[in-house]
Order: structure tokens, then C-alpha cells, then sequence
């Protein structure tokens, strides 16, 4: 008989180590890097609603869709999207195969280090930038590029690596959705094969859930080895309207969470929110000129007029940047 | 003591009890359709090798992607493409509100039920019913026309619903690979959101899992409420050399595991094939003209032909039919 109580206590131990390791665990903020405010609870209470059993606005986990815009949203993008400084960065370092640059615009700007004058030429310049950087080779070696700058290049201002450039409380968020069997998904207007290299490592999310603009691959043969070859050719513009297009073709449902911080992710909010059930869209404000950038209406990289009018008509979650973030970048500012 | 002994005894019962269970999950056949013989050796052999820890050809399971074609891979195809049949139905559905049709090829061979007539306009009187079928109304809709189409249509010789008309082995092969961490894919010459409806139901695989041909689409606020137009244009031909286009654009690694049935698959084989590590391609070779057809190089449906010389040549799993599968369709034929 005393053995036996001797083993149901040692049960009972066991049962409370173990209640309150299950208990510590629930209690730890998942959030951690937010402050208390409207922003956060927002969050906190749709998780609660779509993911208790029997409530009203459960959704069952195949359904659980969130997809994060990037620039701005997850990362930072100021002075300029930071897809637009790799480029540059390219544009220099191809420039002794290409001595033609020197006197070519938008070229010579760039190889001069006037980034004004590189884009004075518009969508057209920008494009020919692009096409000289990102096409004309297979994808692997596209990916190895990017991979290579990834893990050398600087932020010019913070002289941070770009993959520290990430704003923490979005890493927590994306954790949270995923702890509570979310899936996660980039939709971008960024490069979606510049992206993919970085993004499994630094936000979690696989290439096959990164959604993006694309340019047009070919199929060959390449001495009996077969390759994929990127052409200088637009395949997919994964912006504004684009986005709704995008999901759809990638995951062929709608969202019930969104996140972006322009306008150009006002339609994608538009295409999550109007769905049948709970229904949730978030913007990143950015409001805080001192451990970030101040910018909005009118701004020309992220600017947010539109989408902002109609988060505050719709009641959308607006993330004060300087008032909801305890914590704002990676590195820890 | 005799407590103490008690308790030991009980706790040996249970730990054989669950010795017993678990051994018998592991013993118990994933593969039970499959005969024993080389095609199913092979497959449970490059299984064991990439899963087996600290093993040479291991592979990380974010990288175990796996992708299957679909017509005459994972469902039949005989007489003719279920898609195909799928639009003869719907021109008949929507003749009321198209007199024209009654005199106007390709349609009104459709209306005779002259399926060749049909079909002898060649590509550009398939892509018009296609269009006509396909396009024009939103995705919801045309979501909704598929579902109530597979729900109630029947196949025209087995007189069994089309979503009986998988292949049990190939079923049970995709459970196998998913309960080895396999992400299980669609890579399909069939339309995307044809088979969306429907595939994760069948073959429990979710619609972001699901790549195919495409039609473009377009956002659109119809009386302000977001939609997304289905165009009468063409996005995307995952078929040939497009489906490892259509691999890199959606999942943006190289599969490691790849099934197909026609030379239609051939450039997916290849691509997976030719990454570096262990890597396996499947062929389902149609022999069975009693349980179901015998067809391959001179069949204008799953035509297989130069990818059967390739299979031969790099030794890829050809899978007989007849030989290698104890039951062949879902509905227990």
C-alpha cells in the first residue's frame, strides 16, 4: 500500500511538472515585441475566434490563409526598395563586361552613384535595369546571385545585413498565425525568385509559399542538361490589382488574414475582408521618423492614401508603428 | 514488494502492448494494391533512403517535394480527357441560351453528340469550347459549376463518377510519401481550377498544392464587391516544357519525386531527374486493356512515347499496369 502511494505521488508530481510546463508555455507572450494597445489586441482576439472549437467564427486549418505583403510590410524599404539597391549593386558589378554603360543611360547614372538620375527615365529605365540584372540566366544562377548579395550587402544607412532589416513584431506575428496552424504566404510586388532565396531562413516561409512579380522562364537543353532560363520578358506583375490574380493562381483561396502597408496592397485587403466568416486586414503605418521612416500619402516608395481611407472606413487594423511597436527592426532598435 | 512487482508486471504488459502496436504500424503495407515486384521495391527503396537519418542520400523534409501528373497518372483518361468531357456537358447545359450553336461548328457537332466532328476543327475549335466553357463569369462561379458538375456526372463506360476513377495505388502512393514528410503536388496539362474543386477531397491535396493550365483573370469591384474575372485568353499551358516552368513559378525548388503516364510529362521527369542527390521518376504505363486501356506510343490520348525510350535508357520506374497493381481503380475494379 505504501509503495503504491509512493508511485501515485510520484504520478501527481509528474502531472503538475507537466500542467505547468503546458501552462507556462500558453501564458508566454507570443507577442512580445507589441505593445498592449488596440493593434495587438485585435490580433490576439481574431486568432481567438477562428481558432476555438464550436465558436461561431471557427475555421477549419486548411482554411487559416495569411499573406503578408514584403516591402514595408515585413521588411523595411526606404531610402528605396531595397530589390531596386541589388540592382544597382549589379549594374556595378556587371559593369566591366559591359563597358557600353559608361555612357548609356540609365547606366551611367548608376556607375556614377546618382540614383536620381538612374530613375529621372521612368518605368522604361527601371525596366531596362531590371532585365540587364535579372534576366539571361538559368535560375539556379540567379539564385545563387541573390543568395550572394544577400549574405555581403549593406543597408546604407543602418549598415545592417538587409535580412536584420525585418521588422521583429511582424516575425512574431508570423510565428503566432503558425503556432495557431496558420499558413503563411508572401504576396509581393518584389521579385518572387529574389525573395525565395532568403525568405525560408528569415521569415519561415518557404519558396512554395512566396508569391511575387515574375519575369518569364524557358525550358531547354543546355548540352543534354535541361535548365530554366530567365527571359527579358515581364511574366507576372504582382502589385495592386495584380495581387488578388496572384493568390488566386498560387493558392487558389481567399485569405482570412491579410497584412500590407500601401496601396498597393489595398486590393488584396479588399479580396480578403469580402469573404464569407471572420475576416481580418492589417496595415503597417509608418509613423515613427525616429527608430524607422515617417511616410504616407505622399510618399513615392510605400505610399499609403487610398488603403489608409479605407482602413479607417472599414475599421482594418492600423499598426501606429511608433505607438503599437515596443521593438521595431531584428538587429534591435 | 509485491505491489511493487505488481506495478512492474503491468507496466511490462503495457509496453508490450504498445511494442505490439507500434511494430504492427510499421509492419502493416502502405502499399497494398501494389503486387510485389520492381516498380513498388524501387519506390519503398528511394522512400527508405531519403527519409533514413545520417543516411548518404538523406534529404531534409523541406525539400521532400513530390509531384504527380493527373490525367492518366492519378485519374483514367480513357475515352478522352475528363475535362473534355466536362465541356461537351456544359455547351449542352448552356445551348438554351445559345441558339447560334445549333449551326455553328464546333458546337454543333457537340449538340449531335459527334464528339469527332467536335474535335475535327483541331486546336483552335477546342480552345473556342474551352473559352466558351471556361471563361466569363467569376472564379466563385465557375468553383461552383465544377463541383456540381464532378458531384453528379458519370464517366461514359464505367458509368462511375469521375472521382471514383483514380488509381487506388496511386492514391495510397501519395499517402505513402506524405506520411514520409512528402509535400505531395499536381502538375497537371488539366485546367488549375478544374481540378481545385475537388483534389484535396480525392486526393488530399490542397488547392496551393495544385498546378495547371491557366486562363488569365482580372479584379474587378462589381457593384463594389471585389471579384475575379475569368478571361476568354489563355495564362499559362502547363504541359511539356511548361511543366517545369510551371514547377519553378509555383513551388520554386526543384521536385525530388516525379510521376507521369505520356510524353507530355517527359521535361518534368527530366528536371527532376537531373538535380543533384537522390532522385526518382515514375512512369504509369497503361497495359491493362481488361481492368482499364492499353495504350502508349501511337495513342492521340497519353500518348507515350520518347519518354518511355528515356525511361528504358535511364532506368526511371516503369510501372506495368497489369502487372505491378492488384486492383487498379478507387470504386474496386
Amino acid at each position: 500500500m505504501k509503495t503504491l502511494r509512493k508511485k501515485t505521488s510520484l504520478v501527481a508530481i509528474l502531472a503538475c511538472v507537466l500542467a505547468f510546463i503546458v501552462t507556462g508555455a500558453l501564458a508566454a507572450d507570443p507577442l512580445p515585441a507589441w505593445n498592449d494597445g488596440k493593434a495587438r489586441q485585435s490580433i490576439v482576439e481574431f486568432v481567438q475566434r477562428v481558432t476555438t472549437p464550436g465558436g461561431k467564427d471557427f475555421v477549419p486549418v486548411p482554411e487559416r490563409i495569411a499573406t503578408f505583403d514584403n516591402d514595408g510590410c515585413l521588411w523595411a524599404e526606404q531610402p528605396m526598395y531595397f530589390q531596386a539597391l541589388f540592382v544597382f549593386d549589379r549594374i556595378k558589378t556587371l559593369s566591366g563586361q559591359h563597358p557600353e554603360w559608361k555612357t548609356q543611360e540609365p547606366f551611367a547614372s548608376v556607375l556614377k552613384g546618382d540614383m536620381k538620375g538612374a530613375l529621372a527615365g521612368g518605368e522604361h529605365a527601371l525596366l531596362e535595369m531590371v532585365m540587364a540584372t535579372h534576366a539571361g540566366m538559368t535560375t539556379e544562377a540567379f539564385e545563387q546571385i541573390v543568395s550572394d548579395w544577400i549574405a555581403t550587402a549593406r543597408h546604407p544607412v543602418t549598415k545592417q545585413p538587409y535580412t536584420e532589416m525585418v521588422y521583429q513584431p511582424m516575425l512574431e506575428l508570423l510565428d503566432y498565425l503558425r503556432a495557431n496552424d496558420f499558413k503563411t504566404f508572401i504576396v509581393s510586388g518584389g521579385g518572387i525568385e529574389f525573395m525565395r532565396p532568403w525568405a525560408e531562413k528569415v521569415y519561415g516561409i518557404p519558396p512554395e509559399q512566396v508569391i511575387g512579380s515574375s519575369i518569364k522562364t524557358r525550358f531547354e537543353l543546355f548540352d543534354g542538361k535541361p535548365v530554366l532560363v530567365r527571359l527579358p520578358e515581364i511574366n507576372f506583375i504582382d502589385d495592386k490589382a495584380g495581387k488578388p490574380v496572384g493568390i488566386q493562381q498560387h493558392i487558389g483561396r481567399r485569405p482570412i488574414f491579410a497584412a500590407g502597408n500601401s496601396d498597393g496592397d489595398l486590393q488584396m485587403l479588399q479580396w480578403t475582408t469580402t469573404g464569407s466568416g471572420a475576416r481580418f486586414a492589417l496595415l503597417v503605418h509608418h509613423t515613427d521618423a525616429k527608430r524607422e521612416w515617417a511616410y504616407d500619402r505622399t510618399s513615392h516608395i510605400g505610399k499609403l492614401d487610398k488603403a489608409l481611407d479605407e482602413a479607417q472606413a472599414k475599421s482594418w487594423t492600423v499598426v501606429d508603428m511608433q505607438q503599437d511597436w515596443k521593438r521595431v527592426f531584428a538587429f534591435g532598435n
